[in-house]
Order: structure tokens, then C-alpha cells, then sequence
């Protein structure tokens, strides 16, 4: 009697522990944050959340330049690269160009997530001076701990909103910003998801869908839907929350109550 | 003494525990089914096995219909959306055009299963009435509930065989069938698999292959090969079951014994 | 009190038995050892590491060799089917081709190692007589046992590098190699870790870049970065070290100890 209440009591522990563990399912795969110089190497600059690793090389081998069609005006390179992650890193690496000397050079996405239905990226920028390339690689990195705010999920899906009142180079050469304007990105997976995200934000405020992205369109590998749009301010910001708002009831009815990676930012 | 056994009946509890877990792997990937509005919201219709989500848009916002060239005849959309599975969205979406005063216009497949190495989906139907794309949806989730039953899985891979005796508009828009004939799918994973499934399958009966998709061709981004095939009914059935039986004395060198995710339909 | 204690005792168990789960988080998805014939299917050959599985027909379908596109001439085929791993199936299919009367025909990759940044596969093997082509997945299956040796990773990512002394013609005709020549593969996940690889490999020797993979260049569709390079043997061999040194330190400011697959073969 006595040994099965104590057998009784052990489980008991042991399912609260792996009710907190599946709650906290997401959260681990996310795990990083920005720590500088664990390895010793100059070429190191941090981690963040999404498994993202920041490097610095300050003169690339003239043979990568070649191979990968780099200016080599740019003999210095920052670079992000991610197992989790697209649109936290964009915008991240928007307020990275508009602090520092450099330009976006690659921005890759791969299907990745570690097993998820989103992205993975590597974005390099290029710079004259090293010092340039380490400081877009830091902003990058101290904003992935807000921009990871606009992702929500849990274990059936997520949705993710981004928006920034004024877009730099990133936004604009890759995801259909004007420079200088207001830019939202609205996603979500599975990608029936993102599709009525995208109607609810267009209807919710008078915003122009500038680019959209799915695997049947060969324009991503994800099986998300995503849609990126322009216009004033508040309108943007008024059709990304409603796409999210529209997402999370959604989730809820497959899974558990979605949780935000971060403090959501707006 | 007393504590060891105690301790030593823990541990078996757990062990056991565990056992069943490992065995039901891919099942609580698989985890849903049509349970009617739990979100309020009259966009939704309902989930289903596979992390899929069914819903419709009465009047889909115009800058859509343009983005995706959606013709505007078709202003109500059913939406169907996957994490896991192509084969069994595809013969249940076809069951539904049958049924319904619905086009499918939209059949977009990612690599997804959440880690695992095949498909998820978004598949999109065109109404005139939101009526008919509730219905349309509607149908495509209670299908879904025999269509997995074609799929069939151990820790290692997995094989799909699906097929019908009178194929329908969506399995000839995109899977080669000729309407009204019968129609079958053939796919394993890793592509080994479905490649020895399908030299059984065509030599087992006589069937035309209409289609092969594969990475390598780009008519896929997952790990697998798959055919499908065409010719009489009672050939198409003897074809991929022959095909069936390969890939399940395969899948036993690799793993467990696989196990279908719903009861064989045929 | 003596309750207390044995809770304590049974969480403790329980406790080092997850440690040791994690650390072996990668090797399950690993699992799989030659293992001849277990299904008594004459087209079976065995099982290897990286959940891969190979297999022969000894007269292809003339359907399947019309849709695949395949020389009437290679009636018999070896198949190579696998959810994790590309360079260790690419070297060890080199191995075996030079040791058979084949030829590699087929060479897919896809996204897959089960959740995985890195590929799965699929090789085929022509052959004018089955026992030829038997003979080139049984090296195939061997030569895994020591070609997983070059893929070492934490739970954050990996790194992998390949490397012969003397090339055939699986490595020529899909990976850059000059035949007879020593080739090298460096390859890390995420991608930023296989850049700085490749710059510090192709700094460390002198060696040319003949090829480069990522996702943004269609040329895979993992979350990776690869290049292979030819050169003189030693060159060639310092190259994919200095690789090799860089991404293990990397890894580390990631995650935990990176671990290799296999035991390093050079």
C-alpha cells in the first residue's frame, strides 16, 4: 500500500514534469541567446534564439568571392546563419543595415525548423572595414531577442507577423519594401493558415500586398503561406494585428493555447 | 531491499510507458479530427488527422484573387491545409468535387510531416456559393478519415497506396488520372522504397504510370518516390497492392511493424 | 523521510537516464547496422546506418526505365535509399563503382535526416547483371560504417567533411571531383558555420572550389553550406582538417560536445 503511493507519488511528479516539458516544447528548440566569445575565435560574434550563430570574416578568400559572385569591394563579411527563422532575422538585419556601413549580400532560405514547417537562413553582409561587418552582425543578433516576438505557436502550427513604420535595404531588396515606409509580414502554417491571415489583414485595413511566397510558387520550401505588405502606418499595423488575432483562434483548434517566442514588440 | 524493488517497480512502470510511447510515434503527429467549431469564428469548418485545418472565406478580398490569379468568378474559397499528407488530401479532395458544386484550383505541396520525410499541403477550392465551399471542405475532412488509412509507417519510413475505381477532377488536374477510370498511388520512404514498390506494382498488373515525382525531378521537395498509375479498375487495385506488400516487408528491416494510420480502405 | 528518499532516488535514476538520452539524441536517428536479408525478399540486401536500406531488381520494369529515363542496357539495378545523409553515400557509392561492374545513374538528394538541416537519398546503381549490381550496394552499405565517421554534430547542428585521395566517378560526375584526383567535401549546418568552414579550409592549403550547394542557388534544398574542392592529396586533406577544426568550435558556442557519427577514417 505504502509502496504504491509512493510509486503513485513518482508518477505524479514525473507527468508534471512532462506536461511543463511539452509546454515548453517550442521554447527548446529556440534555446541561444547572445553570448559573446565562448570559443576564443576572432571570427566569432555571438549566438541567439532559433539557433542562430553570428561570424564575422574579415578577408574572405578571393576563391569564395568567385564562387559565390561577391563584389570584392566587400572583402569583409558578416554572417547570420539560423536553423529557426526568416522573418525575425530580416527585420533584424533591416535595423543592422540602417545602423551600420553594410549592405545585404545573400539572403538565403531553407526549409528547416528543425523538424518545423518554417525556415532556416543565412544572410551575409558585406562591408569594407571588418569592424562594419561585426557591428550589423551584433544588431542583428541583440534584435532577434524582440523581433522572435512576432512568432506564435504551438504544437500544430504558428503564425508570424513582423512590422517595422520605416523599412531599410533588407526589407526592400528582398521582401517588396519601399524604402523608408511602412512593411508588415504576415505568415502562417499549415498554410490555410497564412491564407486566411492574409484575407482578414487585407480587409481589416486599406494595405497593398507587395510580394507572396509559397512552396507551389517555387518562391519558398516552407509549408507556410506568407504575404508582405505596404502602406501607412497604422493601416499596416492594423492588418498585421488582425492577421494574428485571426491566426491564434485558429491554432487554438488544434492544439494547445499558442505562446509568442518573445515579448511581442507593437 | 524494499526501496530497490520499489525503485526497480518505478522503472518498469516507466520502461513500459516509454514502449507505448515509441510505439504510437507518429500517431499524435497524425492527432485531430472534424470536431465543428471550436474558434467562433464562421471561417472555420473544422480540423482533421494530419494537423489539418478546413476552412472557407466567402468573399476572398479582391488583391488576392490577383496575387494567386485566382479567377473572380470564384469569390467563396474552401481552404484545406496539412502538416502531414498529399495522397490522402488529394483522394479526399477529389471525393469532394465529385460531391460538390466546387472546382479545385490551388493543390500546393510542401516537404512537412513535422520532421518526418513526405508532404504537407494547402489545397484550395474555387464556389460561386460559400455554401458549396463549406460543403467541399466539409467532405474533404470526413475523408480524410478512411484516406490515411493508406498510409501506413514504422520509425523508419513509410509507404502510401491510395486509390479509386472512378478518379474525379482534382486527381486528373494533378495526378495524371483520366476521369471517371480507376487511379492509384504509389509511394515510399526513403525513396528506395517506393522505387522497389513501384517496379512490384507495374509488374504485378497492367497499369500505365502516368506520373513519377521525385526530388531529383523537382516535382517534389520530399524524400520519396512515387508513381501513379492508370488502366482497369481491378489492375489499378491489384497493382498497388502488390506495391503495398513490398514496402511493408521492407519497412520490417528497418523498424518495427508499420502500422497504418486509419483502417485499409480497400 | 524514507518515502522522500526514494522519490528522490527513482528522479535521480531517471534523471541521468534523460542526460543520456539527449547526448544520443542524434545516433537513434542514426540507427541501422548491415544486417543481410531479415525480410527473405530476393531484391533485399541489407540495412546501414542513416536509415538506409539497399536493394536490387534484377530486370527493371521497361516502364520504369522509360519514365526514369534510364539505358535499356542496365537492365538489373542496385538502390540506395536512405533519411539521413548525402556525403557518405556519395563517397561510399564512389567506393563502390570502382570496385564493380557499374555505374551510378540516379544521384537525388532531398531535405529530410528526419527533422534534421541536411539531406536524405537516393542512388541507383546500373548494372548489366544483378550480381553486379548486388555487389555495389553490399560496398555501398559497408563503406557507411566508416563514411558516417565524417559527419559530426551537436543538437544545434553539424558539420560534415569527406575526403579520398582518389577519386571515381559517382564523385566526378555529381560532386566536381577530377577522376584519380583527391576530392574534399566541407559542408556545415547551420549555414553560416559551413561559410566560415569553407573560408578557413580553402585559406589553410591550396585547393580549388569546383562546386557549391545552398539552398538560394537551387542547388540543395537543405539548411546548409557546402563546397567540394580538388587539389593535391595533402592539400586537399589539410583543407577539409582546418574545415573540420572551425565548425567544431563553432558547434560548441551552440550546444553541447559535438559528437561524431562514426569513427573519423582520416
Amino acid at each position: 500500500m505504502d509502496k504504491e503511493l509512493i510509486v503513485q507519488q513518482v508518477l505524479n511528479e514525473l507527468r508534471a514534469q512532462n506536461a511543463a516539458k511539452e509546454v515548453k516544447e517550442i521554447a527548446p528548440k529556440m534555446a541561444g541567446s547572445v553570448d559573446l566569445n565562448k570559443c576564443g575565435m576572432t571570427e566569432f560574434v555571438g549566438t541567439a534564439m532559433g539557433d542562430t550563430i553570428g561570424l564575422v570574416i574579415a578577408n574572405l578568400d578571393e576563391s569564395l568571392h568567385e564562387i559565390l559572385g561577391i563584389d570584392k569591394k566587400y572583402r569583409s563579411l558578416g554572417i547570420i546563419g539560423a536553423r529557426t527563422g526568416a522573418g525575425p532575422h530580416a527585420i533584424s538585419a533591416d535595423e543592422a543595415v540602417k545602423a551600420s556601413n553594410t549592405e545585404v549580400i545573400i539572403f538565403e532560405t531553407s526549409n528547416d525548423t528543425k523538424g518545423g514547417g518554417g525556415h532556416g537562413n543565412l544572410i551575409v553582409f558585406g562591408a569594407e572595414e571588418v569592424s562594419d561587418a561585426r557591428r550589423a552582425v551584433e544588431i542583428t543578433l541583440n534584435s532577434l531577442s524582440w523581433a522572435f516576438g512576432g512568432v506564435v505557436g504551438n504544437e500544430a502550427g504558428f503564425l508570424e507577423v513582423q512590422y517595422t513604420a520605416r523599412a531599410s535595404h533588407v526589407l526592400a531588396k528582398y521582401f517588396g519594401a519601399e524604402l523608408g515606409k511602412a512593411w508588415g509580414l504576415i505568415n502562417g502554417c499549415p498554410a490555410s493558415v497564412g491564407m486566411l491571415m492574409a484575407d482578414a489583414a487585407v480587409k481589416a485595413a486599406d494595405v497593398k500586398i507587395v510580394k507572396h511566397c509559397s512552396p507551389g510558387h517555387n518562391t519558398c520550401f516552407t509549408s507556410e503561406f506568407t504575404i508582405f505588405v505596404t502602406g501607412d502606418s497604422g493601416a499596416v499595423k492594423q492588418a498585421v494585428l488582425a492577421g494574428k488575432e485571426t491566426a491564434i483562434k485558429l491554432l487554438r483548434t488544434m492544439g494547445g493555447e499558442p505562446e509568442a517566442m518573445a515579448k511581442p514588440y507593437f
